[in-house]
């Protein structure tokens, strides 16, 4: 994490659930190239089942970490034309504008906390006419661009107390007693389960790579090797591993770990030590 | 809308009905970046159905009006390698190259109208061997990339009469006593359901935000509020509201209008004000 | 194909199967933009079916015939984090980079072979700490992005014989009597079914365009004309043509001959000359 130089970022990422069969990134792409023509523009995914406001912020948390500094753009806004505020935070070496739902909170969390917040209140860095309804177009994308080329965010709105922003609660993980319980995360597409137990809940717990596992969801109680990497189990076993956003993770290889456990997002699964063997 | 001032655009738009799975959008990356190392690309979608000319044409009608100036490259080509001409066109800030099947005849109007029309017949500025099914890759991509080197539409092939482009007919929409009649133009990734019928025809009828209308489809008759956004709708909510390309456009909160009212492309719509009240 | 020159490539390419819902591909774009910050990226797809490395061979060599010199990543890794290597390979005037799994071989022959090989040993071009289930964003892009950048093959790894990489077996096609027996090598976003068999083959077997062909497959033989593109058939029916990458291909016009025929990849196909008429 560089603290902020003075200087713009160089780069936009872009995350939404507008979905790739309309026009409607493109048309954010075609806005932020009209006022910004060098910029960079990394699209995170657009694939966000539409309004899952908790999916975008966990891929967006997820992935803003391994960007250069950006301003990341991200719109999942089932509340667009409503009261909910539009804003823009200052976190670590990014800027993050979007919708004040909760969208942000876990990225800025990412990014290492908030340094100042703003409503966005200029509508002179904002695309005309407004459409009620496209925000991203007319309001989240122009002022990101305008900030990519030397706007300040003093000049994109008014300053807000961090403390009013809207935040999503975080996906609860605790240790009991010999157990670390948590919940699903996110499902990938290789059908890996990914819960919200960082892999330093399992150090504590003493399950060490080459140890097994055991994990308690749907009133079943399985157990499975906790393996440096789902590369190295037979096709079909479950196994457990640290994925690459340091959580435990659960796989199949060559299947679908969702799948084989009944696992969706937000089930609760708990894990402790194999104390059978 | 600026007029042409004879430097060559520095963007290109990329429309197709290619699909992502395979390589063929990234043959044309790759072609163009091999004659306009520079040029900047904004994908506008390449999930238009298989062949669906009308689809792609309303996607693209839509989209090119938030580009910066640029040569839009569409290809929905189910008539690849037989006698349908390969054209480019001028329209406003903008230049279109395509099959003339139709596809790039809403975005002329979009643009602004026809200034010049040519067919591309100089093979000079192909990409060789023309493969007969894959005209994206060696005729319409390097084409269009030229065009942003410096190459002139004249150099480019032979000049034709606009009128002898072939044209969709454009989706129907009428006043007629106290109605306004269209069409389903498109259902997008939410299931919003966008009419054939703008927001003036509303106005017209006394239709205002905030009152009711009613919608006769399907044989039946719905009654549903005029909002300025969906966002401020009740979840599950059937709303009407002008969406961002100004046309008259239903939908469901946290669900999907095209399913609940049973609405494909190309149905038939009436709206009334609603006297009921 | 031009020899290299010394000059580093200034474009890369991108082929995985992480999909689209989640941010894997874009934090592989962040990191390469933090190396590499004017670097393009070219996508070729993300939707190689999980873990379908004999898939993501034959995308990779079928597109990057038509890149500008590039580095081309290509991450289909189902033993990620395994003993199998990972290796640069400089092919014609490109890089290929990923796993020592076969991946990269039917696309080292396209570019025209082997130049030299290396295993990535030098961990001071990765990305750290290295996750052991993401080396698409932590060795394969970090190292792609560097050599973009000038560093040298030399100093990403350790030379190894060219002989010792993994191959994928080709897909197979023979000359019989009269015949030629292939396999279906893919099936596209069409349902046009390519065939192992190149179009040489069936000049040898007399068959030309305009003439019709015998076609062998699951125990029937059906009779189809070998036209120069399906734009010319008329609506359900079925053609063999020769594909934009020069290999006798099947279609339906405004249908799927995939289904059609009940072909999937991996299928036995023989032509022949049909000397009925």
């Amino acid at each position: 994490m560089t603290p902020s130089t003075g200087a713009p970022p160089q780069c936009l990422t872009f995350l939404t659930d507008f979905g790739l069969e309309d026009g409607f990134v493109a048309a954010c792409h075609g806005v932020a190239a009209r006022i910004a023509p060098g910029i960079r523009v990394i699209d995170i995914t657009h694939l966000v089942p539409p309004g899952d406001v908790r999916r975008g912020a966990a891929v967006l948390a997820q992935t803003v970490t391994a960007m250069p500094p950006a301003v990341h753009v991200a719109v999942v806004d089932p509340g667009v034309g409503t009261t909910r505020r539009a804003i823009a935070v200052r976190a670590g070496d990014g800027i993050l504008v979007g919708p004040d739902n909760g969208l942000l909170s876990w990225a800025i969390g990412a990014l290492g906390g908030i340094s100042s917040a703003f409503v966005l209140t200029n509508e002179m860095l904002w695309n005309h006419p407004v459409a009620p309804t496209f925000h991203g177009r007319d309001i989240f994308m122009p002022v990101a661009a305008h900030l990519t080329m030397g706007a300040t965010l003093e000049q994109a709105g008014t300053r807000i107390d961090a403390g009013d922003l809207v935040t999503l609660s975080a996906p609860t993980s605790r240790m009991l007693e010999g157990e670390a319980e948590g919940e699903v995360l996110s499902v990938d597409r290789f059908g890996n389960v990914q819960l919200s137990i960082p892999s330093a809940a399992a150090s504590e717990l003493g399950i060490v790579f080459g140890s097994s596992m055991t994990i308690r969801c749907n009133r079943r109680e399985i157990t499975a090797p906790y393996l440096v990497t789902f590369g190295a189990a037979a096709p079909g076993e479950l196994i457990a591993f640290t994925d690459s956003a340091g959580m435990i993770s659960l796989a199949v290889r060559s299947g679908s770990a969702a799948e084989k456990l009944s696992l969706p997002p937000g089930a609760r699964v708990r894990i402790a030590a194999d104390t059978s063997t």
